[in-house]
């Protein structure tokens, strides 16, 4: 038995966390199983390094700051080992060279391209835990790159899939995936199992727990994703293929703050105007995620939709530089927005689940500002004031607290 | 022209002094010089990682200790990289494996065995500056190794020889090569050329200007090397193959305090005794230093010799252990000494040499408790408490603080 564990920077940020994933490690060992353990910088190692690099350049080039970054991974794998080592265990540290974790050449966010097995195989039959840098690897011109967001996850996914694991655990500072935040809902219940996809739908809405690109690689290449506490000794998560079992109709609700909704009113209705927004928008890296247009009146249309809070101004710049071009009457942004999601695989067969969550919301007195859906998804746009009500009235109305009938 | 410099790691030990070494760089560049730059760990870091080491680990291992204390040197070219770019010049950072820079497979003390250039010329003729860890390599198993002490100056100059530079330039806290240790002499002299042999003398007599393996290596590959300071802007040593101009007699005084003394008295008169007593101290890798053997009274003598400071007690310990064995009759061990050497090339020559120095040691009432001499030394033992008077009286017998004639 092959187990690829992931553990987060707040699980090793001190000596004696170190010595408490060490412990945890040392437990599946003892029980004969085969260990791979991917690390993440310790605390805030990142930010500290991210700081000391703004300090010099307040725009450091990618390639040097990945060259930065990638060391405090290093440190973390080097100070475990020793750790293992000094509780009379074998272990062995590897950074994305000795791997090696081969990405593409994009620094800052690069992706997996390949991974060697032969090392991490030879270090395992010589009886060592082996430890990887996570969120890092190794480009065409053998400099170190970074993988973004969620990258330590990604590098435990893949290494799953290169080595055939059994498990990939990913610890977490939550016990696993919620039916909802549970922060807003006090009886959010913890789920068994979801299917990948109504992950990949709660990631991309708001729930932090996993990555959309870790989630998206485990679904490629199979591999059972079980999320669980680095603090509490409970069962997690598991994140796998849908299984035979009948299917809960909503796995969860997921709320998203960090949205902002930009509209552009009164644009002439002719062919080609909506792609030359967005081209606009695209030819500046900025992602859209809600769009919606609404029906013309006269010759007229409008139409808005949601960005990152964070690209919200350049967004709005650049849309009000070509308000003219356009021909639209008017821009407006506001941020005063949230995004509330219901995802659950069973949607696609219950035609009646929209019409649930509208009567959920408006029993809470919610507006909706915006509506969106997908075969496993409905998101509402609403006031950012009011998103903790309206998570709390879809849960409810859903019964996601108790247990699904079949489960 | 290209120019391999390196600054150590209190020369860029904060934002400000990081700076100040990029302007220094660029003042290089600026001249149309190719430049490629050694760099240490800034400041405390490599103390403040072995310190976090041994937190984890009284007895880290020797690998695992490289791989953590490898990422202070990469966090020192990524910033410097940064800071040049943020001046306005293309800089691009590389680490051990980048390089690569090859080594023997000991960790912790490795030896250099091969660099690779065609990374570094193709940086070069690219128009970066190029920034390289110091004090790291790789071996063959891929793994992260440290060269020990004085190791980033070792890298610079197999750096230089490999690249065949036409200058190494080793930035210090002092402003170059001393005739004495200015803190003893106030008129101790810089010397502005001193050769490979001489400074090995100095180095290894406790001048810790530049580690002994470095200056090994200049002479092997005949990499001229220049001391000097990196905070004052002045000409500093150049240390280079014995010039044909008249050598100097003497070209420094070293104090050495580092030292214990190791007395074995009454030691039979019989053939295999020394080797029995030395064989005892190397199998511990204990190094002795001056080993000086009384003439026998009867059929017994003694023998002393000198250990490092910190390999005393060890030393003690091995000896009394098997003093019967020696069929000695008495082991001493005192701290209470300090080495005093004269260093010169033109010592060999100079038959009158040492009996200047003993003359100048009587007339400052030194004690001397033992001598040792080579072709281009002489060291003797005196008190401790006595060392300051003795460098000062044998600094000022040979004129020092004069220039030299022919020169």
């Amino acid at each position: 038995m092959l187990i690829v564990k992931k553990y987060g920077g707040s699980s090793v940020a001190t000596p004696e966390r170190v010595r408490n994933v060490a412990s945890q490690i040392i437990e599946d060992v003892e029980k004969g199983y085969q260990i791979v353990v991917v690390l993440s910088a310790q605390g805030k190692t990142t930010d500290e390094l991210v700081a000391r690099a703004y300090e010099m350049n307040p725009k450091p080039s990618r390639r040097e700051l990945d060259m930065l970054l990638s060391t405090g991974e290093q440190q973390s794998v080097a100070l475990m080992a020793m750790t293992l080592q000094a509780m009379g265990y074998q272990a062995v540290s590897l950074n994305a060279f000795q791997v090696p974790m081969h990405t593409n050449k994009t620094y800052g966010s690069a992706r997996l391209e390949a991974i060697g097995t032969d090392r991490l195989q030879a270090e395992l039959d010589c009886g060592n835990i082996v430890l990887v840098t996570g969120f890092q690897g190794v480009n065409r011109y053998e400099d170190i790159t970074t993988l973004g967001r969620g990258g330590s996850d990604t590098t435990a996914v893949a290494l799953a899939a290169a080595l055939q694991a059994d498990r990939c655990q990913i610890y977490t500072d939550v016990e696993g995936v919620y039916t909802a935040d549970p922060r807003y809902v006090k009886d959010a219940r913890k789920l068994e199992e979801i299917g990948y996809d109504e992950m990949l739908e709660l990631a991309s809405t708001g729930a932090k727990v996993l990555h959309n690109r870790c989630v998206e690689m485990a679904k490629k290449y199979n591999v059972q994703i079980e999320v669980l506490s680095s603090m509490v000794k409970a069962p997690g998560t598991l994140v796998k293929e849908d299984s035979l079992v009948e299917r809960m109709m909503v796995s969860g609700v997921a709320a998203d703050k960090n949205v902002a909704r930009i509209s552009v009113i009164g644009i002439p209705d002719l062919p080609g105007k909506a792609f030359a927004l967005f081209n606009l928008l695209s030819q500046q890296g900025i992602n859209v995620d809600i769009i919606l247009q609404s029906i013309g009146r006269e010759d007229r249309k409008d139409i808005s939709f949601t960005v990152a809070e964070e690209n919200a101004e350049e967004a709005y710049e650049i849309v009000k530089k070509h308000q003219q071009a356009l021909g639209a009457e008017e821009v407006t942004c506001t941020k005063d927005v949230a995004k509330v999601s219901l995802v659950g695989a069973g949607m696609i067969s219950n035609p009646g689940v929209a019409t649930q969550m509208f009567e959920a919301l408006y029993s809470a007195q919610v507006n909706i500002r915006m509506i969106s859906t997908s075969e496993i998804k409905i998101s509402v746009l609403v006031d950012k004031d009011q998103v903790e009500d309206a998570v709390r009235a879809v849960h409810h109305q859903f019964r996601l607290y108790k247990k699904e009938s079949g489960r």
